[in-house]
C-alpha cells in the first residue's frame, strides 16, 4: 500500500484492514524489549539522515500541488522538508532513545495483609491514532513516541502532505523491520480521503486513544464525532496575574515574555490580570513595552485609565475579549480586586490550559497552586514553558486540558496506563 | 428538596439546578483542609448511628413497596438496612476517614535546566455522578470517597430505595454542615424519574465523571448515551490457568475458590484453561469439588475425556461459552497446548478484567503479569482478590476495564487527576 499509486477505493474496508493490522502489531510491540525499541528509532534516524535528498523530492510534490493551489507563504513553510527540519526530526528520534522506558516498570509493590503483594505495572494503551495537519516532521515524533511507549500507531496527516509523509513512512518501517519489529506497529493512512478520519475515529474496537494535532475545528470535528477516547485541547486561553506584592520587575519580564516571545502557541498569554495596588507600578512600563510590540491592548476601564494617563493607546474590552484566544498580538487586561477574584476570574473565563502568578506572597502563591483549575499551573514563571519538552517530558504528543487521564503536556506517560499486578503464594480469598 | 413530598416536576429545570449546585460547592469542597473532610466523616457516621431507628423506618416503606411490587427475596434482601449494614455504613465512613487525603500532594518536583521546578499535583476531577441499584449502602460509601477526594456528587439510586436514600442524605447534610462544608457538595437526585438519568449523564458543563454501578444493561444504557466520561467495567470474564509446573494443591485450592467463594460477583473466574501436561493430575481432583458444589462444567473435548474417565459429569463447551460471563456456578473449561495458547486465549474470549496464572515457573509468571492485558493480573492467588478493599485503596467506587484514566478498582486515587505545578523565580522562555 505504500505506492502512491495504489491509493485505495474502498475506504471502510482499507480501514478495517489498517486497524487489524495496528492492533496484530500493538500486541507484538507491547512486549518488545526496549533495545529493539531504540535500537528501531536509531535505525529510523539513520534512514532519514542517508535519505535526505530522496525526502526533500517527496515533499517537492507536496509543495509544488500547495503553491498550485495558492496555499499562503506560512502554510507552505509549515510543510518544507527543509535540511534543518529533516536533521531535527533525526535528533528528535535519537532523544527519545534517552528516555527511560515507560513500560514494565512495577511501582508501589506492597504485601497487603492476606500475604498478596499488590502494585501497578505501567504498560501501552494499544493502538494510538494520530490525526494532524500539514507539518510531516508530527509522523516522526508522533511514531517515535509510540514506539518507544509500545504502541501501534495510525497517522492520518494532512492531503497537502501526502508525499512527504508516505516517504517517511517507509523510513519508520524499514526502522522497525531493522529491529525485527513488526512494520505495522507504524501505519500512515494512504489516502487524503475524509471518510478515512471517520473510520479512524467511530472504531474503538481498532484504536484504543485519538491523538487530534491542529486547529480547533480539527479538533471539535473530531472530539464531537469520536466513539474513541480522545486526548486533547481546545483553546489556550492562559493568563498571567501579577499580585501586589509581586517583584516589579520581574512581573514585567515574565509578563513581556507570556505574551510577545510568540504570538500563535496555545500557551502564550491572552489575559493580564493585574492587583489594583500595584498597577500603577506595572501597567505604564508594560503599555509602554506591548505598544513599540505593536500589541493592540483590550482593557477594562481602571486599567484603561493608567495607559490614558501614560499617554498608552488601549481599546475598551468587551465580555467577549475574556474568553476569546487572539493567538496574535492582542492582550486583553484586568485589574482585580484581589487573588480571590483573580482567582474566579481564571476558571469561569479561562480554558483550563496555563495559567501564571506572579507574586513575592508565600500564602498567595500557594492557594493559586491549589485553586487554579488549570492543567499547569505556575508561580513566578512565564506561562510559555507548558511544554513536554520544557516539563522534562522528553517530547510531547500533545497537550490536554481534559481532567480524566492525561492532563497538561503528554509525553511518553500519557500513552500508557496502569494496571495491577498482584504476586501470591496459594492465597485465596475467605 | 429533601421532603419526599416535594418531588420535582420539571426534571430538566430540577437537574440544571443541582448541577449548578454541584458545580460551586466543587469549587469550595476541592480546597477543603483535611481536618474539615474528616470531619464531616466522622459526624455522618455518628449521625448514622444515632438514627438507626429512623433510618430502618424510611427503609421499610422501600421494603414495603418492593414486596407489594413482587421483587424477589433476594432484590428485598440487598435492599434492606439491618443493623449490620448500618453499623458497616458508618464503619466504612471511618476506615475513609483513616486514608491519607490524597489532594494537594506534590510529586516528582524536580528543577529542570531553565531553572523552574516541575512537578505534579494531585487534584479533585470535580463533579462526580453515580448512578446506581438497589443498595442504600452504595450512597454512604460513594459519599465518603467523594467527600475524602474534594469531589461535589450526585447520587442517583434505585427508585426501589429512595426512602432509604432520602433519609440517608439527610445525614450526609448534617454532617457536611457540621464541619461548615457546602451541603451540596453531597446531594441525592430527589426524583425517580427516568429522564433525570438522561439530564444527569448529558450534562458535561456540571458533571466531569459518571460511574454507574450495577447490572451490565444499565452501564451499556449508560455507556451509550452519556456525553460525560464514564468509568466502567461492563463484564468480568476472568480466567485462571494452571501452568504445567503448577504446586497441583495450591492450584486445585485457588481454582476452586476462584469459583466457588460466590458466584455473582465480576471478579469470580469464569473460564478455566489448564496446561495440557498438567491436566490429569488437576482437572479430576478439581472436577470431584466442583461436582460436589453442584458447579455446572461446560468443557473442550479433551477436558471431558479426563472427567469421563473419572466419572465426573459435563456438557461439551461450545464458543460461545468463552465469552459468557456466568454469574452462576457454571464453568467453561479448556486444555491448552502453551503459555502462548493461555495468553491468547485471554486476551481474546476475556474481558479484560482480572486473570490469573498459578504457575511455578519464574519466566512463565512475568511473561504472563506482562502480556495479559487486563486490569489486574495475578499470580497464585485467587481472581476474587481484584477489589479495592483488598488491594489497599481502603474502599472503591467501581471497576473499571477501560484503558484511560483509571483501570481496575478505583479507590480515592481514581476520583483524582494530576495537573503541572511550576515554580519558577522569574524564568523567560528564550
Amino acid at each position: 500500500m505504500n505506492d502512491p499509486q495504489l491509493a485505495p477505493t474502498d475506504i471502510a474496508a482499507y480501514m478495517a484492514d489498517v486497524g487489524q493490522r495496528a492492533r496484530q502489531a500493538s500486541r507484538v510491540i507491547a512486549s518488545a524489549a526496549s533495545a529493539l525499541k531504540d535500537r528501531a528509532l536509531i535505525a529510523t534516524a539513520a534512514a532519514i539522515r542517508r535519505d535526505r535528498t530522496r525526502l526533500q523530492a517527496a515533499n517537492e510534490q507536496d509543495l509544488a500541488a500547495a503553491q498550485q493551489h495558492g496555499l499562503d507563504a506560512a502554510f507552505v513553510d509549515r510543510l518544507r522538508l527543509t535540511d534543518a527540519v529533516i536533521e531535527s526530526m533525526a535528533a528528535g528520534l535519537e532523544q527519545i532513545v534517552a528516555l527511560p522506558d515507560p513500560i514494565g516498570e512495577i511501582t508501589d509493590l506492597r504485601y497487603r495483609p492476606t500475604g498478596i503483594q499488590v502494585g501497578r505495572m505501567r504498560v501501552p494503551l494499544g493502538v494510538i491514532g494520530i490525526i494532524y495537519e500539514s507539518r510531516p516532521n508530527v509522523t516522526i515524533d508522533a511514531a517515535g513516541l509510540c514506539i518507544k511507549s509500545g504502541n501501534a500507531t495510525i497517522l492520518r496527516g494532512g492531503s497537502e502532505a501526502i508525499h512527504s509523509n508516505r516517504a517517511l513512512a517507509l523510513l519508520i518501517r524499514e526502522g522497525l523491520a531493522a529491529a525485527g519489529l513488526p512494520q505495522d506497529a507504524v501505519q500512515v493512512v494512504e489516502t487524503t480521503d475524509r471518510q478515512a478520519v471517520g473510520e479512524l475515529i467511530g472504531s474503538p474496537q481498532y484504536v484504543d486513544v485519538i491523538v487530534p494535532r491542529g486547529g480547533k475545528s480539527l479538533i471539535e470535528r473530531v472530539s464531537r464525532d469520536a466513539k474513541v477516547p480522545v486526548i486533547k485541547h481546545l483553546d489556550g486561553i492562559c493568563h498571567v496575574f501579577i499580585d501586589d506584592t509581586a517583584d516589579v520587575d520581574m512581573a514585567v519580564r515574565v509578563a513581556d515574555n507570556a505574551k510577545t516571545q510568540r504570538y500563535s502557541p496555545c500557551n502564550t498569554m491572552e489575559t493580564l490580570l493585574v492587583a489594583r495596588g500595584i498597577a500603577p507600578r506595572v501597567l505604564p512600563r508594560l503599555g509602554r513595552l506591548y505598544a513599540d510590540k505593536r500589541v493592540e491592548l483590550r482593557a477594562d476601564p481602571a486599567s484603561r485609565a493608567l495607559f490614558e494617563q501614560a499617554g498608552i493607546a488601549s481599546v475598551p474590552a468587551t465580555d467577549e475579549d475574556w474568553v476569546t484566544e487572539y493567538l496574535a498580538p492582542i492582550l486583553s487586561i484586568k485589574i482585580v480586586d484581589s487573588l480571590d477574584e483573580a482567582i474566579a476570574h481564571i476558571n469561569t473565563f479561562g480554558s483550563h490550559h496555563t495559567d501564571s502568578i506572579i507574586t513575592n506572597d508565600h500564602a498567595h502563591a500557594m492557594r493559586f497552586l491549589r485553586e487554579v483549575d488549570s492543567a499547569s499551573v505556575m508561580v513566578n514563571a512565564s506561562t510559555r514553558f507548558a511544554d513536554g519538552f520544557e516539563f522534562g517530558l522528553g517530547a510531547e504528543i500533545g497537550i490536554s486540558t481534559d481532567k480524566l487521564h492525561a492532563r497538561g503536556p503528554v509525553g511518553l506517560d500519557g500513552l500508557t496506563s496502569l494496571k495491577f499486578v498482584v504476586l501470591g503464594t496459594g492465597q485465596i480469598r475467605t
